[in-house]
């Protein structure tokens, strides 16, 4: 599905110098008219100059335009971060002629280094010149750091015969945890709606689909999700109806850039989606399922293709939440390998190699213990996830 | 420090065939007397047959032996793996003459295939005949799994002088946090003592040694720590500053032993120990630290000897522990690299840099935002670990 239905939005992306390769690194949103803006940002206490700036101007809950770079996180950088910040959205606020608090900011990249406003600077008239209503490729491309695919996704719905459009752009090559999970993600929607909708639609999307990728209250220096809403395809949201409408495209968009993160994880060859059933509470579900997802002798023995089963049980046994071990069963993909907590045999582990070979694959843990499921998705941890961070910044 | 004047304890360490490789995989401990007994355990909620065994047995506060097999975890094997455990232990019991139930079992290995009790049940008569006052070394082999060094250490104390011996023997080759670091440890002395006093003084160095390379409450399906004070030396805690004597040297003992498993980690280059001073609590000070220690960003970089210390910052920030981040400095041994949230530089990066070129380093982190201090110990997240763990089994 193509994003060029979405009205009144115009984005680019270029190349600034900010990286060291000639590649793309900064990137403008420009909304043709004032939108409605909600957000969802790190709960990390070390918060990177954008985050701290954004979030107070977003209080408004208006915003027009989102100015991104890749290749510097601009975090630990004191009082100078925030004026360098501010700097950079006055400077495109000037540019695009849009209010100066009505300019969001973000950046990604390594932590601790000066924003080299200059280089900045020098590349916002041609950042400016560049938009146009076809630049969500460039867009995307210019917040990748790790990334190796750009992440881009939409959908179409409509309300009483008005067609919208909700378009989402995502950075993030990451194993799941927070600490290795640094993303950006914008949205933007031409439905007409209220700041409050948009704000409570959008946290509801972000726990099904980046929390899900994620460790609940856990995130990096720079992590940001915005939503822009600038009504400007004449559908409104006007019932209960149109919301669920709204929320359900919206949980795709985003759960889809998830997905797009995990698989494009940092040394990535496996996609695995971790299904835990039948836990007494959601939370606890969710928490084994991320505890499996987490760890790393887990991640080892799937890039291994080792259906080394044990190391589950082990990681579910100290997720910290009530379940009987006697009574668990593991399935990889429809193959049961564990019942009531013990192992299923040669022919089982024969079968669920098999299943470990495949690139996509579901695990799903039914603990019998109560009527509650969720579900995490991640990937396996190889030998490039430490060539790529052993010299991330050389 | 030779485990020689250790009186009346007799150990050996064979082949059993349990292990791939012709390698050593069974090892008995025995004292010439009921010894006093006290045990640390998992706190996983699945816990392997032998834990189950040995933590009902040790509530008697005896324990005359104790047996010991690698290569098998014995844990997800259901009552089965109870009455192997059991069986295993009778047999020796009946082999070296103790009561029954004065004999404790330990295992470690791959979970869930079932003890290869034929082949433990023919090796008993061998190992029984092998046990020798010298055998720690050959104990010490035995109870390896993927570590590449045995770990035995010894401390001689004395009190109205008379000389007491403290001898311990770890297992253990793991990256820090709990599924990485399988553990068992087996510590005699022959000092004499109560079990109330054993217990406690036990459970005190265990947090200062074993939980320093552990997250608390968290923990495999197979740890357990056990000690036997069997009196035969003639040495004999009465007072307050035999305990203390004795609390210091069991202490030094454990944290010993704990450094050489952190020192072994699974494809570890880089030992690092993670200072954190200046904190509110020293549990807050300690959930720092091993926050920091088990980021595996930080310890790619620490592979990669990269100076990133955004990722020291990022980690501290996720720690869900109070402190201001424009008042954190943090050092690598005295070279200080960030004062007050802020980096300092390329010079300091250089020496930073030459740091982390070394083996072993301290990383101190001063968050000054209080009095309580606390440390632990790490190591860096290498190739090696992924290839010695993405085909473990195989």
């Amino acid at each position: 599905m193509k994003s060029i239905e979405l009205k009144g939005y115009q984005v680019a992306g270029i190349s600034a110098g900010i990286k060291k390769k000639d590649e793309k690194d900064l990137a403008v949103i420009c909304s043709q008219v004032p939108a409605v803006a909600a957000g969802v940002f790190t709960t990390n206490k070390v918060q990177a100059a954008p985050v701290i700036l954004s979030r107070e101007r977003i209080k408004s809950g208006k915003c027009q335009a989102i100015i991104v770079n890749s290749g510097n996180a601009n975090c630990c950088t004191g009082e100078k971060g925030i004026e360098d910040a501010k700097t950079v959205a006055d400077l495109v606020a000037s540019h695009l002629d849009v209010p100066k608090d009505m300019v969001l900011v973000a950046s990604t990249g390594v932590i601790g280094e000066p924003l080299p406003v200059h280089k900045i600077w020098d590349a916002i008239p041609d950042l400016v010149y560049a938009i146009t209503t076809n630049g969500f490729d460039d867009f995307a491309a210019a917040i990748m750091t790790t990334d190796h695919e750009p992440k881009i996704t939409s959908r179409i719905g409509e309300f009483d015969g008005i067609p919208f459009t909700i378009t989402g752009i995502a950075k993030g090559s990451g194993m799941i945890r927070p600490d290795m999970a640094t993303m950006l993600c914008f949205v933007c929607t031409d439905v007409e709606t209220t700041p409050e909708f948009l704000q409570s639609a959008l946290s509801s999307s972000v726990d099904r689909s980046f929390h899900r990728i994620n460790v609940d209250g856990d995130s990096s220096t720079n992590d940001m999700v915005i939503a822009m809403a600038n009504g400007l395809s004449g559908a409104t949201i006007q019932n209960r109806s149109h919301e669920n409408m709204f929320q359900f495209l919206l949980d795709q968009v985003l759960i889809e850039l998830a997905k797009m993160i995990v698989k494009d994880g940092e040394g990535a060859t496996k996609f695995v989606e971790i299904v835990v059933k039948g836990a007494a509470t959601r939370e606890g579900a969710r928490r084994m399922a991320l505890t499996v997802a987490n760890s790393n002798l887990v991640k080892t023995a799937l890039f291994g293709q080792d259906a080394n089963w044990g190391r589950i049980m082990a990681a579910l046994g100290r997720a910290g939440v009530d379940c009987d071990p006697n009574k668990i069963d593991i399935y990889f993909n429809d193959v049961c390998m564990v019942r009531n907590g013990l192992g299923c045999g040669k022919d089982a582990e024969r079968s669920v190699t098999r299943v470990l070979r495949m690139p996509e694959f579901i695990i799903t843990i039914d603990l019998k213990f109560g009527n509650m499921n969720d579900s995490v998705f991640t990937c396996d941890l190889s030998m490039d996830y430490i060539r790529i961070n052993a010299d991330y910044r050389s």
